[in-house]
């Protein structure tokens, strides 16, 4: 139920700042936003080291509160300048927009509690902000959706993957046997997916000829198998880029177009969030909203 | 010889439920079957965890009963519904499905024996329960073929990487030798497979400069030579998918269809369990006999 | 300087036999001669586990005896079935035919000294009489087309690692030092190769908190360009099996043609040694020398 | 502003001999340069071998002495021979070529100085020298177009996966804990980065039930995922491969041309330094220079 009444102005350029990449508004708020984010995400990882938290950690809560804040009000003005808040706030991003603030606030909750781990865990939610970056990453539609296409075959070779798995597990409990590491199935089963998935850490390793035999058997099979999520991406890869020929070859010889560059695809409507506009659209595809507001 | 004495209704019946899922009571059945298999494996390796089996020893034993009991009367039931019970008895099925009864009626005969091992490997066979879940991946027929159709291929391969790992593995034994872990020509080439199939364990490492140069000469190989089998079955795929275009376009970018949903390829024959057959047939392509009974 | 003139029956029998693979005697032959090789192979990586040498020294010593004679014999009788045996054995198969043989020989001339290591070598040549298998991988044809075709990009794909590994292994070497492992730059750059190749051992692990960021930008490196080598072939292979559709279509989805079983490729002209003549050929297409003598 | 008058004779010799691979002069001079670079990383490598270094440090210093004099008369000689000294000086090449020569002479100066790390940087800055071969990786400009091509995507990829690492990074922090070597967020993420690339070192390895299933979960998608680079460079490749179809033939099939055996792309002009002149070319395609001076 789009209301086409015109909204208040300054609603109206909230909008076009947050939304829209291509005014130099927008792009210094991108800008904003992406050097707040990472400069969060560096935060949360620092804070973590022992020695360096000791250090600093007054400079380390002030920065924290003051990116929070940021955040705060980015979510708030994000709420005020969308005609159907509700469809926003329930949105992927707009979560992710809410989980980047609560946990700050959470903190003065629980600061006189004990329950470290619960305490440790919410701050740490703090670390989902960087899901804000996908925002940036709208220039991978193509990828997207060649990895979307084959996602049936690749949950399949992926069931595939753990039925072998859990039977040679078992099979390895019952020939190497506790006292080789293989303390039970599902160990047994962790060691085979380490071992399938060519990562081989070392902590368990077979000791007895057969159980080294039957390891050979599955690294060989590893190193083989991953043959086929390849073959399986590549082929739909090659079919999508040859099915729009023209289109792909520009894009794909260019340089990531920077997400304050480009014209098209950079807006999202105001009233239901539709993006991919076309270039030049005077109104949005999905709703008929009015786009531009100049 | 294919009888066409109509059976009795009951018969077909319990065919319908067990070998069709897309009647409601099939549907049901498979998704009962399922869980139960499920439930199983997940039984299987809880047991194994001996801290678990001591505490709950009671709970895993009844649930195991009743899982069996289960998968027996299915056994039975699928052994009275089909016409030729001696091809279904001795199809890839056929014995799985009796493996997944057999083991725990065989526990109760050894129950006052102490040959651990033999009851151990016994108990552990119900593991091969999971492989009844391949009854649900029909979906996957056109990564089987892209498979089948390199299989040729990957067998050569697979016998130069093990040339490769014999010559490499007895020269590797002949310069590090006993005193840095290559006891002998057999572990020595366990330990080229590791390294080649780039797991990289680090039970045993090369120790003296030419080993590691050698060691350094087989990780780039490996590095390198991953690269065949994937070729091969990218190049095997693209050629599958291109021959059938427009269908493949259709099925490529929908989801893994639900083993219940599926119109086609989901019934089999009640009389010589061939399956595939057109959507709306009336009669088995392959011996004539009537599929639907309603 | 093909000599044209009849030679003796029974050498045309030979030669029958060993080079042809279309005849009863002819596959008897190659059945035989691949048990052997892998009895062969067997029997050397058995004897270099001690245990099992202390044990059963006597069986391996006569059989290796039996196999070492039963290769002579083989040797001898390709020689004299040729035409120009000067040119089978400056052949790739004369010289690993003429390997299978010798070491167990010249063992007996240093039975008496204690060059251990000289001996072992010798003795372990051996274990290159598994390259005689590669005469039975003629049907990989298509396979060894495209790696050549490959092999410039290959050349220059593994070049440009060693650059990366050398000028990584030298700023590890830096940055970590004697005291984390990395002694020097050789051993740095074995452990950049370990790394690159995602193989991964452990024996050497970063200690810095600035190792650890370049070992992950290494591994990051490695995870992505096992793309290069991988599509490389991977195109190269799709071109070449377009390049001749319809033949390819019959032969990939068929199993390896057993050595014994095809009719063309499988016999070699008496004269020149030339195989893959068309099938029902009569003459050598290189040399003009009779093929068939029935 | 290029200079049309014609320099003096002897300078042309010089730069016919230095960038003109197709004379016999221009190929005894890249002949001997490669020997030298090759040479030099040698000695690198082998000094920072401390028992060889003992050993051997004269010669080792002579040895460099020697090389540096060698490059140093070869950077000189491009300045003179070059029209435009500046732009050569301020090139990739000429940065290189001048790292090549300075560490040593900088060593005289630090030569009483106990600043060790300092000193022994300085000194390995001469492991550069090895980029001075990628002037002969002309050949690859068919890969690099590929790889270029596929730069934008792989930076997606690159970027999502640095995104997935630090959230399962941060979650196994908070699941493992300091206990089990997790010991901060920073480490964490290293670690979540060994596992993802299945490089899997073993230094730090997963205790807790929770971990191992969360880590299973890492390596699985890591095995998965790596699909998607090679999916991308293959259908990158794929599709410049097909573009040139004639051309591409010729090449692939070919082995990597010797730098000075190719005719075309072999020169540079004297005055512009632009390459990849066509065959038999008389004036640059660039500024209009005459290229051939005989």
């Amino acid at each position: 139920m789009p209301e086409k009444k015109p909204h208040s102005n300054w609603r109206a350029k909230v909008h076009e700042i947050i939304y829209e990449a291509d005014t130099p508004a927008g792009k210094l708020f991108d800008i904003i936003l992406l050097v707040a984010i990472l400069a969060s995400i560096l935060l949360v990882m620092l804070e973590s080291i022992e020695s360096l938290d000791e250090k600093y950690h007054m400079f380390f809560n002030v920065s924290e509160w003051v990116i929070t804040i940021l955040f705060s009000i980015e979510y708030i003005l994000r709420i005020i300048s969308v005609k159907q808040p509700i469809k926003y706030v329930t949105s992927f991003y707009g979560i992710i927009d809410l989980l980047s603030t609560i946990p700050k606030y959470l903190s003065l909750i629980f600061v006189g509690t004990h329950a470290l781990v619960a305490f440790r865990a919410i701050r740490l939610l703090r670390i989902f902000r960087i899901l804000k970056l996908v925002r940036f990453l709208s220039a991978s539609n193509h990828l997207a959706t060649a990895l979307k296409a084959s996602r049936a075959k690749i949950s399949v070779f992926m069931l595939a993957v753990l039925i072998i798995t859990i039977i040679l597990g078992t099979v390895m409990y019952l020939v190497e046997g506790k006292d080789h590491g293989f303390d039970n199935i599902p160990k047994s089963v962790y060691w085979c997916i380490v071992t399938l998935t060519t990562v081989g850490f070392g902590d368990i390793t077979p000791q007895t000829p057969l159980g080294q035999i039957i390891a050979s058997l599955i690294m060989i099979m590893g190193y083989g198998i991953i043959a086929v999520p390849t073959g399986i991406v590549s082929a739909e890869y090659t079919k999508h880029t040859k099915d729009d020929g023209a289109h792909d070859k520009h894009t794909t010889s260019a340089l990531p177009p920077h997400p304050s560059t480009v014209n098209t695809n950079s807006q999202s409507c105001a009233n239901c969030l539709a993006s991919n506009h076309k270039d030049g659209a005077e109104f949005c595809y999905k709703c008929g909203y009015q786009l531009h507001h100049d």
